[in-house]
């Protein structure tokens, strides 16, 4: 063991960890869970400590050779994807300055060992000195959790986009598989599967631009700000170059927020896109309500869909088969809507120059995002492109319903239309033929209405039958 | 118009007004909301000042013809229910010093006129040093709110209990009636309409009792107390006499907290009943939407229960009737956790030795209490006492329905069930007669297990066959 | 009285009364709160009416006539503001029927008087056929929903420009003062008042910038869908023509939306801008915080900033003012976080092809608009705008300061830097004097280092001194 | 490979895998999180699966030596505590189904190889029909999520006792350091540490009883009730035996709740534990909020309370040290608050005869309760035991406070203080001594007044001075 130094007093380190006291201190003092620090978010750390070093030399604030060492010792670590010095939990105290000092240790050691440093000898990169050199927690921080919450966005995208294609799939295969339309779960005028699922797609599509409108914001860094966004502790050249660098190294589009002091303290980011995914989580789980109900049966429910059978159902009822991946859309759903509550109130408990509850942001919104990827990769796969509808069932429904009669009210008024629609439930007969037993319309007329394309107004009865329509008006 | 003064300067007010400076201030400084101060809490407060001057003449520290005056006075406005001079809105700055100097305005104002006294003449009753004597917003203002709470659940038990009543008589009159019971939306073994609606009865009980439980700790009050809560300003005797007083006109059955210091700062309370109203809000929506669910059709839905028609549904499709009343239910519940997030952040933001916040958190807690009051009424008198089952149609669909065919699980085990329920399903067969054709079992076992009192175990088939079981078991 | 009937049976309605039978159903069935539908829906609601007539009868399906009295009721409502006919609460069941019902009743009746007709003759404008012609509710309430949101963005945007501007006057105002930061409430290193200011407008800016994004969707409306989006009796002329026609009327720019189905179910809209209008609460409550922990004292507190007193503080505590706008500002933004969670059930609980739950989403997010913009109006003219900073004593402070110290870091490293600090505390030096007494650096460089500009990093020390920078380093 | 058969159809599955086909279904539809079943989850449930199997074999529906294998099987997987094998993820649709299939398939490997059965031969203890005989999902996984949520209740009931212990003793310490009040941020009257830290005290007392309070609804198990609660295929003997055998194995006071239908598919017991929960998060959030308040400084700030330094505070400003661990308490705050919000949408959307969103609930629960038990630890250990209150400087805070002349009110009345206040602060000078150079009172009485026992009512003005109270009233 080494013994290692800081302002609080002396901690043993294990003789060939990477990590040092600050990373150790954390550890001990945030026990709450055992889960780490996104891998995403190191990897974006990663790359600003490139990014920073390389500026920095530019700047000829840091040694060249020491900045090539920390180069090395960054892109040794990416290469590998081997994080596990990277010890701190990803619930902590203090405002990512955990996270920042196991990521500077971390680097410092392995750049001193790269530069042929004994283990006892003094480290010859200093993690704060060089390289947390021009940074501070409060820049890097929230930097490397927009680049994670940013990378992130391009599976989430993918999937939705995967999602969209389905769905745009069934409606082509269903476009005219006409069915009963449901307000406030009572029958109501007929739509078609086609129209279902185009809704469907309508919806997501919506949700993806969300997603792609939000990423401007996100890109917008407070990198170069470090304490307090008033960048103390940098130069000009840094300043200038350590976000171009980093847009070099990440493949992101990345820029430099215009007020840093602004996007030091503030979260609107960070609610705004929560916000976003929360928006995207409500949708989903309404369309996995509509696939659960229109799926349910398979004897005494809606059967209007027939969800693929993926597990059986029941530990005690034989041949059960439930709707288990929309269900467990629905609950990720109800897990993003939480940690959108988590988001907000962290956001709101912000002070000053600071908000010091970044970490619970972080990680609540990276799950979110993999977990919505995850969750609509499952749907899709195991659940929409193997579906089908009860295309005869559907269109034996539209027969029996009443409510299609709607469409006779422009010309026999909504009064005397209830009142036949009365009749025909009590006696148990077809609106149609009842109308067309009392003369009320032409037969022509009566048959062109209740047509599947009149009824679900993909020819509107104007269009049909001409001047038919004012004439006919009561 | 008179000239008022404060500490922040003078205002003018209209001469015949009640209020005076302090409420003015309080209108033009929050002008948020028309809504003005529930009556409820008005009624409470006037009743504490009532409380304050008997205490405090009998302390000797308040003049006894000023307290008889401030008596009469509130007497006079509790009579009249008038509570028109207490103009500051619902939603104000101040943790409530705003309302309470209000009400000591006016009652220092009537006081003061029933003493004799010319408006031009300087009060004679002051509202600080007499009709606020011995007391502090900070503790008269939770006091008042808590007593409104309390006084708001005496309606909601009633409506809570009238609920219970009316599904234990739609449990009696169904007791029998089988249906298919659903599990994850697919269909499951049979139960009865009278196990459905016992279990919500046992549901809203279980809601009775947490919110008869809730009570005591609304009814520890901080009363005495004063700024924060070491009592500063009071004399024994009325910290003695200041809460028995109150149980005597308020007829309720307050106690003094034990921690005044802890009962002044913390909002726990309000945080507890507004979980347990929330867990109320929760449990009727889940009960709206089985409601809403089991009536849904009439042609193309479940259609096993029939809620009464309460108004026509719809503006263009005639004859269509929505299940409204529990739809307003769902939107009830829906504001009541909407006022549960205010009151949970409300209450979080609570600094040092007092809450700021009770304002917004007493106005969310006493409408949500109204509203789901309210929604319980409509729920019981426009739709609970009317509904009827579909008693016919859910017993065939039982009839038909193969998941029944659990029961032969015990006897022919879970994959030789899962087999015949297949066959069964894809042959459009009863598993019933199949398993008859197979001669799996005895017949007279057979049909004593599909008997209505073996599949929903009213009757478990071990009780009625005795040994039958152990023989027959694989 | 006169008999009204309608589906479900008869009901007498007040001779005079312009509402008929639909309007005193809901009114029974719904009696949770006495508050009516927003005056600017109702509003959206009468243009649409007559958007609506004037367009049918370009499509000839309306007689002129009938469409001229239509107009000519609907412009004495508009014009008159008096909407006592339209009694229908907030808060119903039924999708918004109820409210739409009320309309069409109202305009039918005034309609039908100003025909000439006798109050005991059937109605010459029927409130379905006629008024309601062309629509559903389903069309009409989100549409005229959304039109009512629109209109209550430009007093909002209209708060926020102010409350930008007030902040913009008061960072110029105090540009240079300079400041202790702090993060995470410790002491950090100085900013200056301008530059808090100037954040705090940053963030506001950016609110706004987000309210006029979500303008461009809320603007898309269903109207033209009728019961599900598939437009059933509607004339091709109709959907061409009533959106340009409402245009006009309400000088907004409402586009028809792309998927009629999709836009009458799906409730994405609402949940976004709620979101928007939760960031923003988020954003004013942090806010607020800040100035309460700024202009905390005044003697025992942070007094930094002096917010006009706008109202004596306390029943008790003579002298006492508090920070009460700011306080009344987070009670409406905790309010209207808590309407955005009663947003977010009622979105997702939408099913099929319609949700039910628009009116209680409605009521929330157009509360939320009118309170946040009565919040910020009171803020801007009751505290920011009469604000003033402590700018002495912040400067002293600053001077006291051992954390200024960080400015030595790139030049002695950060332990030694670390153990000067400590020293310094200690021994309750300055670490300027004390720095300069070891001749640790050059006292040029340590004047220069300490001064206003470089402490806020507003003349980087690399520009002042040039090389010195760099021959300096460690 | 072994290849399997379930409903669906065949799958190969690892030779010496115990777990089955059904498992591995699990796994491969929903691959949302890596996170697994809460091993305390899984103990309970093995419990479950030897209660019932001890139960069964007294029904004499299961094979003796079969249940002597099943329990071996139990047993040995309970002492290892060797869970690998149990695959299926915490985030997973079918309402928990694939848990219990997943116990099933493991116990019943186990306990086939426990019988000597060679890894080929079709298993002699089979899943369904032994292993999981008389049960069900629905009653299993229910019973085993609440008795997962009483086991962690213990650890969670400790921590909260070493706190209020902890409180207690800086109660003790600081019993009458006497320090300025606050309320609304601004300088009230004073209190005393002790009081202060007493008043944490019960708040967080009441929070142990509420838990104290919750456990008995968690105790009511349906366990019994199988698939819907109605008891199918469970005999009498079972019913009365499981939850019995169950108390002993598990230590717990289980009871079969008295409705099982409703104990099946409501889902109140888990929203109003976790509203519990919350209630505790909110007031350990408003606990650290008051210590990073009071700790706030060093110079700067308030710097009231001294928070043992725990870690380096910033990467770049050295020698800064934060209030990391309430901050981290703070953090876990919101989480819980967040899950909160989860188990609600979860509960309401329950349906029929069963929630199928339990695993959500319960992996937002589990998790609530460990993070809050171990955020309550590290307070206690890592912040509370060696925190230390600035006595000298809060006494003297109190010495300048102006608004201690709050005690001359009831002398003086509220008007006379008010102006003396502001004269006093005006003029720099102390209450007082003002009070005295005007001889308004008797230099004795203003001294008693002054004193740190009457400022904090520890010794009310009445009781030390008798009769001058009255005679000195105005």
């Amino acid at each position: 063991m080494r013994l290692e130094r800081d302002c609080i007093g002396e901690l043993p380190v294990p003789d060939d960890a990477l990590y040092g006291i600050h990373s150790l201190r954390a550890v001990r003092n945030f026990p709450i869970t055992e889960e780490r620090v996104n891998p995403v978010m190191i990897e974006s750390y990663l790359q600003i400590k490139k990014a920073a070093a390389m500026a920095n030399v530019e700047a000829k604030t840091l040694d060249k050779q020491k900045g090539a060492f920390i180069v090395a010792a960054v892109n040794q670590l990416l290469f590998s994807k081997d994080y596990r010095s990277i010890i701190v939990p990803a619930i902590q105290g203090g405002a990512g300055t955990s996270t920042n000092m196991n990521v500077n240790e971390v680097v410092a050691h392995l750049a001193s060992r790269l530069s042929g440093r004994d283990g006892h000898q003094p480290l010859m990169i200093h993690p704060n000195d060089d390289v947390n050199q021009s940074q501070s927690t409060n820049d890097t921080y929230p930097t490397a959790g927009k680049m994670a919450m940013l990378k992130l966005i391009s599976p989430l995208e993918t999937a939705l986009t995967e999602l969209i294609d389905a769905l745009d799939a069934k409606a082509a295969a269903y476009r005219d598989a006409i069915k009963v339309g449901r307000t406030q779960l009572q029958d109501a005028v007929p739509t078609t599967f086609g129209r279902s699922f185009r809704a469907y797609r309508s919806l997501f599509s919506r949700d993806l631009s969300r997603i792609k409108d939000v990423k401007r914001t996100l890109a917008e860094v407070n990198l170069g700000g470090t304490a307090i966004g008033t960048g103390i502790n940098t130069t000009s050249t840094y300043q200038r170059r350590v976000v171009p660098i980093l847009n070099q190294l990440s493949h992101l589009s990345l820029t430099t927020a215009g007020d840093l002091v602004d996007a030091t303290q503030n979260s609107d980011a960070y609610v705004a896109f929560s916000g976003v995914l929360r928006a995207l989580a409500v949708d989903l789980s309404k369309f996995s309500n509509d696939l659960r109900l229109l799926s349910s049966g398979p004897q005494a429910g809606l059967n209007e869909l027939q969800l693929p059978k993926v597990q059986a159902g029941s530990s005690i009822m034989p041949g059960k088969v439930n709707p288990v991946i929309p269900e467990v859309v629905n609950q990720v759903a109800f897990e993003v809507i939480g940690h959108d509550t988590t988001v907000t109130l962290a956001a709101e408990a912000g002070q000053l120059e600071l908000n010091a509850f970044e970490p619970i942001m972080f990680k609540s919104i990276l799950t979110s995002e993999t977990h919505l990827t995850k969750a609509i990769k499952t749907l899709v796969v195991n659940c929409i492109n193997e579906m089908t509808a009860n295309v005869d069932g559907c269109r034996d429904e539209v027969e029996r319903s009443t409510i299609s009669a709607t469409v006779l009210s422009p010309y026999l008024g909504y009064e005397k239309t209830t009142s036949l629609i009365k009749e025909a439930a009590a006696k148990h007969l077809s609106v149609r033929r009842l109308v067309k037993s009392r003369h009320l319309l032409a037969d022509e007329l009566i048959d062109q209405l209740f047509s599947p394309a009149s009824l679900t107004h993909q020819a509107p009865a104007d269009k049909m039958l001409g001047d038919l329509t004012a004439t006919a008006h009561h």
